[in-house]
Order: structure tokens, then sequence, then C-alpha cells
């Protein structure tokens, strides 16, 4: 059973779906679902014995591109709707060791096309408003699955942060004419000490209103609301930027890094005239090596974030790691 | 250093309290600061032999009376300000063991006492605009001291939820001319189904639009937006189903469940006629009795919740569970 309904206290669809309380958790490595299938060994996800990057339909989707009816019947107050939408996985490597860190730009290059392809193609369906990739790395996350993955979901609607950034956009461009987020990265840039690295135009920073101790935002210099307008070159930009990005998050405790990764694309049927700016967003839990940032009463209850952190501080200590050796960098290129 | 910068991209203060990082992390019995002062013992904050309730600062405020100037400079786009207000300790009783499930109906009735206290006091102080009482409960929130103990934060701006609520709720009042809470527990009643406990006017629920699997709110059935305009009767009734609620939690799975309770009272400066209504909300992070929810990418990312379970079905366990036997009852009352 799977349904939306509607919160009328916070304004807000929420996702019912009883059918994930069995979903696969933690399988051990030789009954990975998102390995090739080994000759003689389980079926797994993808029939092959190799692959470059695979996407293919969550077995346990929470949104749908022929939901259910729903299983309750909806008041004015509360409307319900069929879970319409949905939920994919995008198998990053055949190697089930490892984590996104590993891939090689050609790797994360032929990454970006699939997650721009995916947008497009998800954008089209009837329905769709909103496409939003992202991956849930580490255990502390709560990710089921080991293997290096990330997802995408297509919602019927535009999800409530989305929407606050979309509210705060226009608001900003009414009041000054600019773009948000050219203008916060442009501030990031002149003060500098946010600055983690660049590449391309890319700007990756712990911004000045970081949430979390290590928050990281990537945003590309050019106005673009999608990634499928970014060109060959800004690709290679964000490859890089992720890649370094990733390897100093992998160095900051010397140990790969648990995170949320999330793209923030515009809405769908929105251009990059419209007042919004593709971004990513990396949310870590760790606030030091071996304590984590809850999400408790302040946060959940009152919407209230506390970081314990300066972000002048973490930002200083990313910057500092070197994201990859010079040789490691050639052998890249 | 600790101070409030404000978040353009999604319209929010961020509190940012790095001195935080150094609090008492899960101290051993014999070092509690929660416990009373033992002759010959450590000292601890309560330097008592005994005591009822105690309410006291806590020493790792993240906002506070007199506030230290910002360490950052704003900008117009990133304005900062002092993190001024309050951060208060709510200690529930003497005894280390044990939580708030085990108070006697008299200590939850001065216990409410003590909370409509602190709203008042802290209310009047200027610049706060918010009072906000919460408990964050278990190891797996993130408590930090096991002691059974609540806080209270007076904020200097409507913390993020509590504005979307007040927005939901003018809303709606402008719509119907009704209040939000009282349609929805009006709602809540004729359905039934999600109605676990009710007692002096006040219901408990699994609200039919639930983010968590066992989310319990609690409604008085009277118009108020605080705590401080309830009559003796109506705290009697908050006192029995606050015991009621917390003993079915504490059945559910035969351990002590861990949770966020949030009270949601009016924005300091608004009365009872206003579009406000007084609520407890209780979110449980367990989804089973072994697997936890987890705030990952559609939740902290795009702000879409998903619950694995229908609130029909969870309400239907909390329902069934007794509160406490007889003779349990007729001890307390």
């Amino acid at each position: 059973m799977s349904e939306l309904r509607w919160n009328p206290l916070l304004g807000e669809w929420v996702i019912t779906a009883t059918h994930r309380q069995d979903r696969t958790f933690l399988p051990p490595k030789d009954f990975c679902p998102l390995c090739p299938t080994r000759p003689g060994g389980p079926p797994t996800e993808i029939a092959r014995e190799d692959f470059d990057v695979v996407v293919f339909d969550n077995r346990f989707p929470s949104l749908q591109a022929d939901p259910p009816a729903p299983a309750v019947n909806g008041t004015e107050l509360t409307p319900v709707a069929p879970a319409a939408g949905a939920c994919e996985v995008v198998v990053y490597t055949p190697r089930h060791e490892g984590s996104l860190r590993d891939a090689s730009l050609g790797r994360l290059r032929r990454l970006i096309a699939v997650w721009s392809d995916r947008t497009t193609q998800l954008a089209h369906r009837p329905g769709v408003e909103y496409v939003f990739i992202f991956e849930n790395k580490g255990e502390v996350i709560g990710v089921t699955l080991a293997h290096p993955h990330g997802q995408i979901y297509a919602y019927p609607f535009v999800p409530p942060v989305v929407a606050r950034e979309v509210a705060q956009g226009e608001a900003h461009r009414s009041k000054t004419g600019g773009c948000l987020w050219c203008d916060v990265r442009e501030q990031e840039r002149a003060d500098d000490r946010r600055v983690i690295f660049e590449a391309a135009g890319w700007t990756a920073t712990v911004p000045f209103f970081a949430r979390w101790p290590y928050e990281v935002h990537l945003m590309p210099g050019r106005h673009v609301g999608f990634l499928s307008e970014l060109g060959a070159h800004e690709r290679d930009g964000l490859a890089l930027t992720m890649k370094a990005v990733l390897a100093k998050y992998d160095r900051l405790f010397g140990f790969s890094l648990p995170y949320v990764m999330a793209i923030h694309q515009a809405p769908v049927g929105t251009d990059a005239s419209d007042a919004y700016h593709l971004h990513f967003e990396f949310y870590p839990p760790n606030r030091t090596e071996s304590k984590l940032k809850y999400l408790a009463g302040s946060e959940t209850g009152a919407g209230a974030f506390i970081n314990d952190t300066l972000p002048e501080e973490t930002a200083s200590k990313l910057r500092s790691l070197e994201p990859m050796t010079a040789e490691a960098v050639r052998a890249e290129r």
C-alpha cells in the first residue's frame, strides 16, 4: 500500500509506503542485489557480468508510475492522492567495495550524463513536478545496501525544501534583480575563507550559513537550472570538483565519510531564466571523528538548526586537505 | 563563540555555538551532573540532597540572556545577530534511572506547572519570540545525559516549523473561519481509528498524516494557545494522557522507547483567539523493534517525509496496549 496524505499542519504531502518495511537490509556481499550477476551465482538486479553505470526501478518504491489507488479516503482537510512518480536506483560501479570517491573522472562524467538524461526523461512523465537525485552514504545515514549507489525520486509535487528555495530565490530577484545563488557564490568567493575547491567555474564552499558542521555546497558559475544545460567543460569541472570534495571528506577523519548528497535542480517546467540555480549540497553527519550531529528537538520539533562548529574553521580544515596527489590528478586526466 | 547566521537559501536563522562541542557526553552515573549532590560526592548542577522538579540554565547554551557579540560580520544577504535567548534544563526527578514514564501523576502535574511558569517568565524577556519546551530521549536521539530531563529554548525568532504551522492555521481560519487543530481533532475523533487515548478533553492520536511510524499528537479539546491557559481539570487530563501514552510507548517493544517530545505553544504575544492551538508532538525514531527511521536524502535534502507504516495500523497497536493496570491508575489518583 502506498499513497500521499496531506499534512495540513505543515502544508506538505507525506508519502505512506508500507511495503518498504521488508526491504533488503544490509545483505552480506555474496547476496548483494546491486552486484553483477555472477555465473552460477544467485540472480541480482543486474543480469550482466559487467556494467558501467546502471539505472533501474527501485524494487521497494515509495513512488511509482502506476500507483495503487489510495487505501483510505481523504477529506477536504486531509486529501489523499496516488503515490505517483518514480524511484530509481543508480548503481555507480560493478565493484561492491569502495565509494563514489573511487570513481575515475571518466566514470563521474558518465554518471553526470546519466543523471542529466534521467532528469530529462522523468521530467517528461505526466504529473512529475520535481526530479530529485541524491545519495545516502553510510550505515549511520540508514543505508540498507553497502554497494556504491545513489537514488532518483520523481515527485508529483515540488518538495518542501525546494519550494522554500524557490520562494527565497523569487523574493531575492524581486528585491535585487539578481540570482540568489549567483550572489551567494560571489560573496563566498570575495570572502574566500570558506571556499575549499574551485574548477572550471564550479565553486565548493562550506557556506557561511551551514547547518551541518562539514556541509559543502557546489555551485556552477554560470546561471543554469538543470544538469542538462551544462557544457562539456562544465561537466568536466563538476566531475573534478566532486572528486576533490569527496577525497577531502575521506581524508578528514581517515575513514570514508558518511553523507547525504542532494542535487538541487530547478522544478520541472522552469528554465534557466527563472530564479533557481543548480547546486549540490552535501551533509555529513559527523561533527567530530567520533561524534555525530543528531536532528533532535530543536531541529525536528522546531526546525531551528544548531551548528556546533564555525564554518570558517571547518572550511579551513577541508581546504587544507590535498584533494589528491598530483600524480593521481594527472593519471585521472 | 555563538551567533545567529541567516540562511538566505531557506529563509531561516542557523544558530552557531562552537563551545558546545566539548559538552559533557554520557558520563557514568557517579558523575551525573543532574543528580542531587551527594554528601562527600562531587558537586553537581543541583547542590541539594533532594528535589522535586528543578530548572536551571544550560551550561552549554546555544542561546543566552547576555550573548557575546557575533564573531563575524554579516552582510545584507547574510545578516548575523547575537544568539540571544535562553537554554534551560528541566530535571524531572532526583532519580538517575528511569524516565518520564515513571513520574507519578502528581509529579507530572508539578512539571506542567513548571513548564507553564517558565513559558510565562521567558516570554516576558525582551526579544524572546518563541518558548519551545522539548525532550530528547534515548541515545539514538543523541542524548548526552541519561538522567531524565527535558529542555526549554527561548528563541529570538519564531522557528520555521512553528512559523509554518502558524501560516497554515491562519490560512485555514481565513478559508473556513475555524481552528485548524480543532478541526483536525474533530475529524480524528469522528474517524476514531487513530485515537489511542482520551481523558478530560485531551485526545491522543497517531495523526492521519503522521510522518513518523509511531508519531503521536496530544491536543486539548478547548482552544487554547498556552499551557498557562489550562485549568486544573485540563492539567489533570494532560498528566493522565501523557502517562498513558508513555506507558503504551514502553510496552510497544518491551523497552523504554526513545523519542523527541515537542510542545507547541503559540508564539509569544499571540492569544487564544489567534489561529494557533496548543499541542504536544512525540516522534519516536523506531519503525520496528530493531529498525530506526532515518532522516536521509528525501527528508533532509528535499523535505519529503516517507512513512513506512500505516497510521491506522500503528495506532491500532498503541491503542490495544493497556496504558497501565487498573490498580496503578487507582494508586496514582
